[in-house]
């Protein structure tokens, strides 16, 4: 039996890792966290049985404690209980699928027990690739990426020397305002920019997917895990998600990774890597399918990209600041205090008011966060 | 230095071969052999020194024999020659790109000697892929795929494990005839044939590829090379020919190898596998190339391919005969002795005037071919 432990269990990833673990039938659940949603933690303590849970509101913890005291599993809480849940003695992988910032110390907390990874959060290595990569190096646990893009250059590199890796292409569907001006972006609401054309997703990843700077973290992350230079990731737009993401070689060879919008896929493909099982699931039909299309992506209506490729060539805080100000401005749009095109504004206003600062430390980089945070809220 | 023999050096892949060998500067070559064109096969020889050559015509041998007089080159003839040029001890790689049934001794006998098959005959595995599939295993040898389709697959497979592959999808570009019914190809002209939308290659197998016979023979190719069953090989029409072909796996995820049609990537791939090297030339650009379009191949119009699934799923001697007649039948062709049509209602013929014999030896397979030229050179 596989051990995992799932931080973030209630959101899109953690119910969908749950849901190969019971197709699968041959992985133990040691751990589980969430961050409020106790009533779907219950009913995933009760099926899997996991050892240790960690509920990140306190006051939801002890609520959740209340009704499973009929079972033996500990109950935890906060950042110390997260880190707990990581940490916990007996799981070989860690899948870490919790949102924003509070997923790096966890992380690095599990890889310093010797655990692999099979990486969710975007925020971790966007913001602290600098510290998570040497880390794996020096404990020797894997970073196995879950993202359906980052997991098909993972399947692409499969068997080759990353030696001889001449440059990623990161297909994006260009959400759901490809071919839009900004003029025209000017009245987007919540609910149009909520309706992505191929992914069931998170709403602020849905919201990041069609303003692009979701694509430019994935640039970001690309770099770190796949250790190439910003220049060698290209993005190309492919508005059908055929196919995931791909390589081209030394030799001129490109090698894709294509399959149904289907997160089980790269969930499963992690937790199993290198070994491939069965999946339920649609298979692509290429005498139906038609056509696949390819565009270069906007940079000038979508400039979310084009704020990623430069705060990641800079590095330092700078991606932290990148991303920070975009969940701020996000949240923002969300809860319908800004306008759609306010999101990027905001993010590059936080980036120019930034003076950056080489290879911080966890600590600096939450600083950076605070302070692009406060950036936001004074000024807008 | 790795050290090759080159079996059909004067041919498209074997000079492509031999520009290969130029450009990367770290390859002997031991052994070259070819039919008749011995003015080519001279200047190969002063440029690379083999150590042996064959010429397989007897005359055409005597006469290269006297204009090396300068050299230390051994010079050999016929069948006994091009295979003391297969197992020329040194060689640790044989190229075998002859044309024709004439291939499969010389590649048996160089696997017998121990030598990694760079394959790039065809009727080797079509015929004999019985015979030559267990040898390979038995004598440990690796049977590396040239051709660009299944190359393209063996590169998919990189780092997989077989046992998890569900299907192979084998790329076509449908030919110059793509589209057309019956009636508009009754009239169509040696010249059309031969003038393939994507790829340079031999006269031979442009017409093959016009007639959809060659992805036949590949899809049976296929079948041996990577151990599956004809069911498991689908054909997908892809006229721009990017794709080169792709492989689906247990859990849905298809791997795709891609790029420019230039033969001296899988020759570079076969010599060097599992490494890749830089290599000249141009690299795919997907901001530019807009689409790719996928269809159901049409095997009312091409019955070529539809009587390969037939010979490929019989076995025995049937693929054989598919081979010969078509051999037989695309001569005719090009020396304007049959129209268009007559081709594959030739092949048809001969596969249904023959009693299949099962696991045939390698004289049962020449029999087979016999027989089947007789068969058509007495019906038309």
């Amino acid at each position: 039996m596989k051990k995992i432990a799932i931080l973030g269990s209630t959101g899109s990833i953690g119910t969908q890792t749950l849901e190969v673990v019971e197709n699968q039938g041959d992985i133990e659940v040691t751990a589980l966290a969430a961050g409020s949603n106790i009533r779907l933690l219950e009913e995933q303590i009760r099926k899997f049985r996991p050892k240790i849970v960690c509920v990140f509101e306190e006051e939801k913890a002890k609520e959740l404690k209340e009704s499973v005291r009929d079972l033996t599993v500990r109950v935890v809480s906060g950042m110390e209980g997260l880190i707990e849940a990581a940490v916990e003695e007996t799981s070989e992988i860690v899948v870490t699928a919790v949102v924003g910032m509070i997923g790096i110390r966890p992380t690095i907390a599990a890889m310093e027990a010797g655990k692999d990874i099979a990486l969710a959060n975007k925020e971790t290595l966007v913001t602290a690739g600098h510290i998570i990569m040497p880390l794996a190096k020096k404990m020797g646990v894997r970073i196995l990426p879950v993202d359906s893009e980052h997991s098909a250059i993972f399947q692409c590199l499969n068997g080759e020397n990353k030696g001889s890796v001449h440059k990623i292409l990161l297909t994006a569907s260009g959400g759901p305002f490809r071919g839009k001006t900004r003029e025209e972006l000017k009245n987007v609401k919540v609910e149009d920019a909520l309706n992505h054309p191929n992914w069931a997703m998170g709403r602020k990843i849905t919201i990041d997917s069609s303003t692009m700077v979701n694509k430019g973290l994935e640039v970001m992350e690309a770099k770190w895990l796949f250790g190439v230079q910003m220049d060698q990731v290209q993005v190309v737009i492919q508005p059908k998600s055929i196919i995931h993401s791909m390589v081209e070689f030394e030799d001129g060879a490109v090698m894709a990774q294509m399959g149904t919008p289907d997160m089980k896929l790269p969930i499963q493909y992690a937790l199993y890597y290198p070994e491939r099982r069965y999946l339920k699931g649609d298979r692509l039909d290429f005498w139906s399918i038609g056509q696949i299309n390819f565009e270069k992506p906007d940079l000038v209506n979508f400039p979310g990209l084009k704020l990623a490729y430069e705060a990641g060539c800079a590095g330092g805080t700078l991606p932290t600041v990148f991303n920070a100000a975009n969940e701020k401005a996000v949240a923002k749009f969300l809860n319908r205090e800004i306008t759609y095109l306010t999101i990027t504004d905001m993010i590059e206003g936080a980036m120019n008011g930034h003076t950056v600062k080489e290879n911080p430390t966890v600590e600096e980089i939450l600083d950076a966060e605070a302070a692009a945070y406060e950036y936001i809220e004074s000024r807008w």
